[in-house]
C-alpha cells in the first residue's frame, strides 16, 4: 500500500461545495488502494480576513499573537473537510499543527520546520484513517504556535511526505500542471509531463507561480517526488517534478520559457573600477530592503566601469532617488540612469548543460525578430535577457517556436 | 500581590473597540497591583457562525471536528486582546487550552475539566506579563481539542481560579451584578452586595442567567470567591457570591426573587397509590429526553393519588399526548390535564433555615392579592409557588416589596 500526501490550497477549499468536492476526490484515492495525509491551506480570503482584524487592533501586529490568531483558518478547514469526509463514510480526523507535532523554530510568522513526529500520523493510517492536517503552522519548542509564512502549505505537504516517505506529495492547484510558457501568451504552450527540480526552482523564481520555491527547495533536498495538479479538473496526470537523474535522456534541451513584466533597469555609469565597489552601490540599497534580481558589471575601461541591476519596478522611483542622493557622488559615478519599462525573458533547461549553442542560438532568435537585448545574465540552466517590455510577448513567442516547445519531444 | 481571575463573555469582546476597552480595564487592575489571569469567550456570534459553516457539511457534525472547529472562536479572541493589551505597553501572553494545558475528558462538545496545569502560567505572571487564556476549551488525554459546552468559559475562569488560588474569580458581563429581582419587573429592584452560593445556585437555575449554573457549582466545590461585574460600566464592587460561614449575620432572611414564564404543568388524575407509579410515569417522559422541573405527589385517598409536575412550555404538547397515548391506560389513571399558561415564582434565601413563618408570609401576601397557588414545592432555602400566569408580575411586586427588599438591610 503506498502512502501519498496530497496538499489542496485555499481556492481548492474555497466554499462548502469545493470542501465537499475535495472529500470525493481523496476518497476516490484511497479507493485505489493508497493510504493519504491531507493537507489544506485556510480557505481562500480567511488568512487576509484575520490579518485585517489584527491590523484594527495593532499597526504592526504582535508576531506571537497574530500567529495564534491566522493559524486558526486552517484549524477550520481541517475540520470541515474532515466532516466531509466521514459524512460520505470516509474515516477521517484532523490534526493541527501542534497536535501532530510540528516542531518549527520560533521564528513567528516565518519558522521553518526543524522536525515532525510521524507516529500519531502512522497509527491513524494504519487504522484506516485519512489523516487531515493544518498546513502553513507549527509549534516551537515551548509550545507557542507559529506559522510558516506564505505558501507554508506547500512546505508543510512536502515536509510530511519526506517524514513519511511518501510515494509522492500531490499539490493540487488551480491549474493541471507547469506549462512550457504561460498559455495566455502562447497559446501553443505545452503541460509538461516532468520537469527537474532545477529547472523548477528557474521557472518559479521567474513568474511561473505554480509551487512555492521554498517548497521546491525542500522536496529536493529531501528527495521527495512533487506533482503538480489540478483540484478541479478530473484526471490528468499533472506535472512530476523529477530528480536530473531520473531524467529522460530523449528530453528536450529547453523546458521553458519563463517571463516577468515587473523589472525595471537601473546603471550606475562611470564608477573607478575598484575593490569594494559593487557592496558601495549594493550595500545601501540592500540596507533600504530592496530586492535585486540580476546584477551586471562588465570589464571597465580607463579605470571606470558602469554598473546595472534591476529591481522590482515598484522600487523603481525610490531606489533611483536613493542612489542619487546617497551613492552616485560618493563612489565617484558620472550618472544614474533607469528604465521601467523592460521586462525580462528566459530560456530554463537542464539540457543546455551538456549542449553548446544554446545562448547564440537566443540571441539569434531574437536579433531576427529585431529585439534589442539590453542585459544578459546566465546560470548553468537558464539564460534570461532583458528587453523593452514592449518586445516581451513577441520574444516569448519566437523564442517558443523555434526551441520546438510546442512538440512533443 | 494578589492574584485575580478576570472573564470576560462574548459580548465583552465583542468588537475591536469593547476589546480594547477590556484591554484598558485589565490594565487599571494590574495598576492596582494585582497579577491578571483573563479568560474570554470567542466575539458574540463567532460560534454560532462556527456551527452553522459545520452544519453546512453534517447535519450531526462530527463531535470531535466540531471542537477542533468551534475552538478557533476564543483562539481569535485571546490573539487579539493579547494584542491590545501589548498595544497601550502591557506585556500579555495568549494560551488556548491546550497551551495551558486543560486537561479534560474526552466527552467532546461537553468536556469535564480534569486537572490543569499551572507551571507555566505561573511563571509568566511572576514575570509580569497579563495571562490572556482561551475559555470553554481543553485538550484530553490524547492531545485532541475538546470544548465545555455553553458557558464553558465561565467554568475555565473558575477552575483558572481554584488551581492557582485566585483572590477572586470576576466574571464580567452585561449586568452589574445579581438583583433582588428582575429591575425590569420592579423598578426597586437593588443589587446584591452578597450572596450565597446556595442562593445563587437557586436563583440561577430560576431564570436569573448571570452565570451558568455549573460554574458556580464548580466554584463551591473549590471554595473560589466569585464577583460578577458589569464590562461596560466603570466602578461599582458587583455581587460577591460568598459562602454562608462568610456570611453577614445581619443579612436579610430572603435575598431575592426568582421567576420563570417557561412552566407549563401537567397533572396525572387518579393513579393507583401504589409504589413505582412516579417511575411508571416519569420514566417515559425522562425518555423521551423531556426535562421535569417541579414534581408533587400528595397524600392519597381510597387507594388513589394525583400526580403533578411541570415542563418547559414549549415541551408542553409532545408531554401531554405522550401521557395520553402511552401512559395513561398504562398506569390505570383517570385522567390527564395540563395548563401552559402557568409561572412559578419563588423566593430565595439561607436566612429561611433559621426562620420559621417565611412560607407562610409568602402564602398570605399572595393571598392578599388575590392570587391563587396551584402547587407548591419547596427546598431548604427556596419556596416555589406555581401560579397562572397572568399574576407574575403581581406575584413578584408584592413579594419584592413585602419581604422588604427594595431596603439596605
Amino acid at each position: 500500500m503506498t502512502l501519498i500526501v496530497q496538499k489542496y490550497g485555499g481556492t481548492s477549499v474555497g466554499s462548502v461545495e469545493r470542501i465537499r468536492n475535495v472529500a470525493r476526490r481523496i476518497a476516490q484515492s484511497q479507493s485505489l488502494g493508497h493510504q493519504i495525509v491531507v493537507v489544506v491551506s485556510a480557505m481562500s480570503g480567511e488568512t487576509n480576513r484575520l490579518i485585517a482584524l489584527a491590523h484594527e487592533i495593532q499597526k504592526y501586529p504582535d508576531p506571537r499573537e497574530l500567529d495564534v490568531m491566522i493559524s486558526t483558518g486552517e484549524q477550520i478547514t481541517i475540520a470541515l473537510l474532515s466532516m466531509a469526509l466521514i459524512e460520505i463514510g470516509v474515516k477521517a480526523k484532523s490534526y493541527t499543527g501542534g497536535q501532530v507535532k510540528i516542531l518549527t523554530d520560533d521564528a513567528y510568522t516565518k519558522a521553518r520546520i526543524l522536525k515532525i513526529d510521524e507516529n500519531r500520523l502512522r497509527k491513524d493510517l494504519e487504522d484506516g484513517y485519512i489523516v487531515v492536517v493544518a498546513g502553513f503552522q507549527g509549534v516551537d519548542e515551548s509550545g507557542n504556535i507559529t506559522t510558516l509564512g506564505r505558501g507554508g502549505s506547500d512546505t508543510t505537504g512536502v515536509a510530511l511526505a519526506a517524514v513519511l516517505r511518501a510515494e509522492e506529495c500531490q499539490i493540487y492547484t488551480d491549474v493541471d500542471g507547469v506549462y512550457t510558457t504561460d498559455p495566455r501568451i502562447v497559446p501553443e504552450a505545452r503541460r509538461l509531463k516532468t520537469i527537474t527540480f532545477e529547472e523548477m526552482l528557474e521557472m518559479a523564481s521567474l513568474g511561473s507561480k505554480v509551487l512555492q520555491i521554498r517548497s521546491v527547495e525542500f522536496a529536493g533536498k529531501y528527495k521527495v517526488k512533487l506533482r503538480v495538479l489540478s483540484s478541479f479538473q478530473e484526471g490528468g496526470d499533472g506535472t512530476l517534478i523529477t530528480f536530473e537523474e531520473d531524467r529522460n535522456m530523449e528530453q528536450a534541451i529547453i523546458s521553458g520559457i519563463a517571463f516577468s513584466r515587473d523589472e525595471a533597469k537601473i546603471t550606475v555609469l562611470g564608477v573607478p573600477d575598484r575593490p569594494g565597489i559593487a557592496y558601495q552601490i549594493l550595500g545601501p540599497v540592500a540596507d533600504a530592503n530592496i530586492d535585486v534580481d540580476m546584477i551586471i558589471q562588465n570589464i571597465g575601461h580607463d579605470g571606470l566601469t558602469d554598473f546595472s541591476f534591476t529591481v522590482h519596478r515598484h522600487e523603481f522611483v525610490r531606489t533611483m532617488s536613493m542612489l542619487k542622493d546617497k551613492v552616485q557622488s560618493h563612489v565617484g559615478a558620472r550618472d544614474v540612469i533607469g528604465d521601467d519599462k523592460t521586462a525580462k525573458v528566459s530560456i530554463v533547461g537542464v539540457g543546455m548543460r551538456s549542449h553548446v549553442g544554446i545562448a547564440s542560438k537566443m540571441f539569434r532568435v531574437l536579433a531576427e525578430e529585431g529585439i534589442n537585448i539590453q542585459m544578459i545574465s546566465t546560470s548553468e540552466i537558464k539564460i534570461s535577457v532583458v528587453v523593452d517590455e514592449k518586445y516581451m510577448e513577441l520574444a516569448v513567442r519566437a523564442l517558443h517556436k523555434s526551441f520546438d516547445l510546442d512538440q512533443i519531444p
